[in-house]
């Protein structure tokens, strides 16, 4: 089968360097369809943990250089794993993150690291928004794009509907409640908007809107250090 | 004068797009020698403003489309600053952020626009380093670059020679102390690795080394994620 370069409309996806590869292979070796390896990777504890899993799991590495070319053209990558696309939809009564028109593949990624560190497993996105499977999420990611429930929607209140009896909590610039003064009650939903117009003012009806206190030298924190920032005070408490 | 490619040995550098731009004319208009407009860039409330400022401040507007293609070959950008480098050490005794060894210049970029917007404006820095001149910096700072002071240094212990008598919290994944449970005492000093191997372990024995908690399921969280943490947590306090 020829190799082509990762396109939204695959069935599958790839997970690029040993450490996706092991994480993909953990945790859900029944996706893993194939793994690739250059001809140069033959040796190292990452080597020899891939093999084993293979053996493990029956997965087969294809040796084969020019899918390098193809999918990695730019990056010191030497193992790449093909896995099949998959859902896993969010649960109820969990806290859920709920990003509105995320744009930046490496933002959601590093946001579903920061999740998966503070034990927040579900993420809600709502289009138009950024593939989750695009290998960039999942570099990001770390691995941790392995961990996580995922769904989209066409619309806030399609999630709205399908999610009910939630507590909201949109964050916005000119919100009345600061970060820390704010308890949240369970279960709740952490909402944020794209990575440069934020959520549309509507939402100032929504829940109870949060703004993370900033000084005016700076126009905003950045989406994923927006997100952390909350993960991380809700976490706590 | 023939423009070049940014280069960390050249005396001046460059702030890309609009938003930088006015930042670097409205903070440190001494500083910006030149802006360099595409022909198209005609109008519009940035246009309108940069204008103004480079009036007020008696700075010239070069309207020359090949600096476009050497600066900035795959952005859609038609505004550059050109501006000289300069010094700005930081100061004793207010809260230090000390990165050792940081390796990304948009890593570096975040944390300076994070620390900016929580009131922190001194970074120290511990080569072997990124430079903080570098126009992938001062991008990803959103301007925040503007405002910060920072010094280099070629060791941790040449920064605490300079600036003694410090509470030093050095940020550790096998660190005893959990971040939630430590108070911070002033005047302090944050400290991070390097976004790949952290920090040395002989940092075990310096000051206070804090634990941002973190599930297994990642390995860590990234450098700008965990430096954000630390200054919400601290600045809240």
């Amino acid at each position: 089968m020829k190799v082509v370069r990762y396109k939204k409309e695959l069935p599958i996806s790839y997970a690029h360097g040993a450490t996706l590869c092991i994480e993909a292979m953990k945790t859900r070796p029944e996706l893993v369809s194939k793994i690739f390896a250059h001809s140069s990777y033959n040796d190292g504890t990452g080597f020899k943990q891939i093999t084993a899993l293979c053996i493990e799991h029956g997965i087969s590495i294809e040796r084969n250089d020019r899918v390098f070319n193809v999918l990695s053209p730019k990056e010191n990558c030497y193992v790449i794993a093909e896995f099949n696309k998959f859902e896993c939809p969010i649960e109820q009564n969990v806290p859920h993150v709920v990003l509105v028109a995320p744009s930046n593949a490496g933002n959601l990624g590093t946001i579903i690291r920061t999740m998966v560190g503070f034990n927040y497993l579900d993420i809600a996105i709502i289009r138009p928004a950024v593939d989750i499977f695009d290998p960039k999420v999942i570099r990001a990611s770390m691995g941790a794009f392995f961990h996580v429930r995922f769904s989209y929607f066409n619309s806030f209140e399609d999630y709205a509907k399908s999610y009910k009896n939630r507590n909201h909590y949109p964050f916005m610039l000119n919100a009345p409640n600061q970060l820390d003064s704010v308890t949240a009650q369970k279960p709740f939903s952490l909402i944020f908007g794209n990575e440069a117009s934020g959520l549309p003012e509507s939402f100032m009806t929504i829940g109870t809107p949060v703004v993370i206190p900033c000084s005016s030298a700076v126009d905003s924190l950045s989406l994923p250090i927006a997100t952390s920032i909350a993960l991380y005070h809700f976490n706590r408490e």
